[in-house]
């Protein structure tokens, strides 16, 4: 007999939007695998787990993958309450499928738990719905891959197709992505903004457009970064002061 | 002096999947003005706060609409904490846009909660990720407008151009939508599933084709239901037993 293995959405990084269901089964895990860029304060709500750091959001090793499978299938036949922590939302780059397929293939009971994912979040903190009557009803969520074949890309061409658009795991490739958008049609006078550890203290903003991305881009750290594009943005983009400064304010 | 106004993502609709952010916000209400779709399990959770139903999902009349901004900016001028709780996440299919508009008119503090959207709800209760690698790494988010001018709609293009799309609203338009979309160019055998009332114990599912989306929605009540449409449903769309269910034994 062997345990449940939880795959749990740990949300954009602010401890309070975890779901309820995320911070229960943090309570009772007896063990927790988690991205390297879920924050100590969401681990905290496991003190009496084992903690275990394994992979990263853009892992690219299948090896390192296969690792982290087996190491889970490991746990549920030693423990009942198993969870593998993803930043964002499990099912939307969250690499969840391969973890999936192994276990039920070892007959290891699975049960994913949503997450709000980072978009969502970044759409809070800067005030502006990601749709909205008369202006955009279709969005966009992709990941980039830029270089060979981009005439054919599903991201490029989707990105072009909706009304706004939420890049992840793209701020470090920022000029290649402006660059490949505005090759394929896309306007230059997109408005753009990219947004950094969204839903945290330290969220920060810069908006512009989007054959200013890469300069963008430059201002931000290394935390976690969001790409937005879209009509939406427009007001926004030119308001004298940040939403996100104002949302903090409010609390 | 005047409340602050939160705009408050109520999930898919199990309590379990509110964010913990909701949850307090919701115990600390004096109002509560909610969508007609929010469960009563989420509205027991601010037993304190007069509690006013207020609009549809999809409302469509700008009057009630701007009743509702009235209405809004009158509790926050009597109350410190007001919530407008809407389902799914405010930010994306909410209408949440003009609410916010309205308030910082009226300069009253507004907070938008992110949430937990039905697309990703679906996901988890299926098992199956929107994005897979070397499958999908595009996904559309849209609602659908049949009719006139479909060959600009943004909808459509986008829906076209993703590996994966969820299309909110929809199921009552099925048979147009999948129409629509095959005239379009999208193969008829893209692998379809229609889910009900994600995340709850009376979630279900049906599964086929695009060329059976009439078929498949027909089969369904009239609970809130999200069409899904990519090649990642294909293992799940012949799977002998549905996810669903597996997961819910495991609970």
């Amino acid at each position: 007999m062997s345990g449940t293995v939880y795959l749990v959405g740990a949300g954009p990084g602010a401890v309070e939007l975890l779901t309820l269901r995320a911070a229960r089964l943090l309570a009772e895990a007896e063990i927790v695998f988690h991205d390297a860029l879920v924050p100590q304060a969401i681990l905290a709500l496991a003190p009496q787990a084992a903690k275990i750091a394994v992979g990263k959001r853009s892992g690219r090793h299948s090896t390192a993958q296969r690792f982290i499978n087996k190491r889970l299938a490991d746990a549920a036949r030693k423990h009942r309450v198993v969870v593998r922590l993803k930043g964002g939302d499990p099912m939307l780059f969250g690499r969840a499928q391969e973890e999936i397929a192994y276990l039920r293939a070892q007959a290891i009971a699975v049960e994913v738990v949503p997450g709000v994912t980072a978009a969502l979040a970044a759409a809070a903190d800067l005030g502006v719905s990601l749709t909205q009557r008369g202006l955009a009803r279709s969005v966009a969520f992709v990941t980039p891959r830029v270089g060979a074949g981009e005439s054919v890309s599903t991201w490029l061409q989707t990105v072009l197709a909706a009304d706004t658009a939420a890049i992840y795991m793209g701020a470090g490739e920022a000029a290649s992505i402006g660059k490949a958008l505005v090759a394929a049609g896309k306007s230059p006078s997109t408005p753009a903004v990219v947004i950094e550890n969204a839903s945290l203290d330290q969220a920060r903003t810069v908006r512009g457009t989007l054959s200013e991305l890469a300069l963008l881009a430059a201002q931000l750290g290394d935390g976690p970064a969001l790409i937005v594009l879209g009509e939406v943005l427009r007001n926004v983009a030119s308001a004298a002061q940040p939403a996100t400064l104002r949302t903090r304010r409010a609390r």
